[in-house]
């Protein structure tokens, strides 16, 4: 039986964080789905069709790497595409209880999906894709925190 | 001399988290008063009458147990009901250190009144009412985390 | 029914902080029992002869203030009094989960105790009876941080 | 190629919230090795033997799950199975911390190695294996924190 | 060769923990920079020169203290003054973890700029700027947790 | 006037983490002494002499940093070479937790020292001297976590 897994997020945009845990949690499973999330009570600096290209340009090599949209549950995202598991990284001691927090809530919403946690490689664990727009915003230099065609994207975005 | 605390939340909407905080401080008081937060800058999903409805329908068997609104300073409303006591429940690390800080605050403001805390059952330390709202906007089921008529009036609020 | 709590501890020495927990928890009960720990498999500096009496001297014009001994578990202890509330200062947020991790297990061994928490004043939350007895041991002025008969007291075991 | 993984501890004893942690771990591999610590710098209550039976005891009718011992490294224990990955429970966020920087250390160590982590189920956070030998030893009833065959082992250990 | 440091902020308005902060860096200093943040993107209750002025009254009897605005990245600001150095409090955890972030992120756009810490004074750690606000809001006496200046401003302000 | 600083520490052995902080803290000196903890309670794997050695040749040639040996109370160390500085790195919020606690102790024992904070590198911050040892005692590679002489030193010691 396959594994399939979905790593859940807005990628507004995609950073170098995002793109390491993917990388390390692709062996565990068959199939990893990223799953982008789009509600229509937030506002993405990049729209999704820009957030879509941006993930796919970075793993187009990697069959087992696939997207999806998600404006509903974690959890309904996941049982749509078959997938018994949610990766999630955890970059500070507040995100780690924010996630357990969520895990808690997502068993209890369905309790035949489990969340896998990675920490964040620690050279990373300080990028936050909001913290990389306000940077890119003061015209700070992004390049070591996101990969090339987000940075190239931010560059165009900014002015 | 009667021992009487408040419990300040938003209430918005009660959940089975603060449920169980009310319940397990009652014993320690004579009298304890739901202290309803009603903000003009903020906005409730659930109006102030709403709220004090649907919290007064889960204690109606339980005199010691009464509502009040504060729109002030919540040692202003403490002492405007006589009460030496505030209650407070502590789910998430995060949680704490935001309590302590407000316990300082309030100490700083009025010396005479003391907060009281208690940790959330690990059961239901996951469940904030923002959470779950989130949930039932995305037709989650939140039945597991509120009373049963806060569950009904959720579902008619989200439609 | 009179409301009765212990609140556990090693008290090798009492410190301020204790004094002061002790004191802002006074007005909820009708009697506080200050549970001195003596574990055969712990070494104090002080005896438990000696903890009793630094505590006692304190409190001497309280009458509702008493003191136990307990070797056992504290559920049992609380229960051996009729009490049916443990109080517990909370200095930091490492305190905090230990705290956390007792409640519940308090609450599995015996669930009709409640565990009631305060945290500790700011300027004395850095205090604790290890730091003490490790600044005194390195002939450091302890006076700030406990009372004066432990000073003292500190001063004669230190040399 | 198989999916590997080893659940290091000294499980000492072996507690639900390990029972927890391995069941829920299982599905994502093929092998699971529980990887027994044993230095010759500790002292056990159990002898290896006792936890090793113990262990194997709760796990009898799943033949994914298998048994090592480990007095080395734990990067160097996952390599002699060949096993890809090291799967650890999370209890507290001082649990995260010392796991955070394990991790760090096990991927400078053997960059090859991944480490999985899960939540503890938040009913069984509290339980530690120290924690339910200090219980035990104080006659408390730790059937609620340890399987059947650790109750028994406990009571007759204890005497 | 000087040793120049800034000490960024929002300062709206300044509270008695900024003052402290800025007290306590000073001797390790010849010259710092009040660094007053103000985005396009922000609103604040008072005006740029008022932030200012509030700032500028407490530490005119002084020198080496200077003011100056930054709307771009710190280091940029610290950088445009030749100085080396950014100085930051913490207050709680939670502000500790942000601050490691931010640092992180700092280094990674000047690695020439060291931020140096200090933990703000226990009895003041509760204090924050917007806390101070909502607690002049609300009618509460804040003049223990800003100079007097502020909290006749706060006075005006709130009317 | 001088600016004298001293960074403590048992330094068992001294660590690149170590090395990092020192490094960092120097422009803000004009002279650092690195002050070795000796207590007589405490048993080291290297000996004093040892472990100035292991430090000395990591900074023979710059002079600003000398050693000193401490058996007292850190801010007696202070005094004795004329410090108003004490410096400490911190690596994790459970550091963060406990430096906290030792700043307020600090300055109640004497209030003209101030401690300055650094943040550990991300990439060091999860290295200790004891996490160093452990691996060494396992016959990890420990190259990547301390300096040159130390690995060397480690390799002799641990046989």
């Amino acid at each position: 039986m396959k594994r399939i897994a979905i790593y859940p997020g807005s990628f507004d945009p995609i950073t170098l964080g995002h793109v390491d845990i993917i990388s390390r949690a692709l062996p565990l499973f068959d199939e990893l789905y990223i799953c982008i999330s789009n509600s229509s009570k937030k506002t993405y600096l990049f729209s999704l069709e820009e957030r879509k290209q941006l993930l796919i340009d970075n793993f187009s090599d990697t069959k087992k790497v696939k997207t999806m949209v998600n404006a509903g549950l974690t959890v309904d995202a996941a049982r749509s595409v078959d997938a018994k598991f949610i990766v999630r990284g955890i970059r500070t001691n507040m995100d780690a209880e924010y996630e357990k927090s969520m895990d808690v809530m997502n068993k209890a919403l369905n309790n035949d999906i489990e969340t896998i946690f990675l920490f964040a490689n620690p050279t990373l664990s300080s990028i936050s894709s909001s913290l990389v727009k306000e940077v890119a915003l003061l015209k700070g230099d992004v390049s070591s925190f996101v990969p090339k065609n987000v940075a190239q994207a931010l560059k165009t975005k900014m002015g």
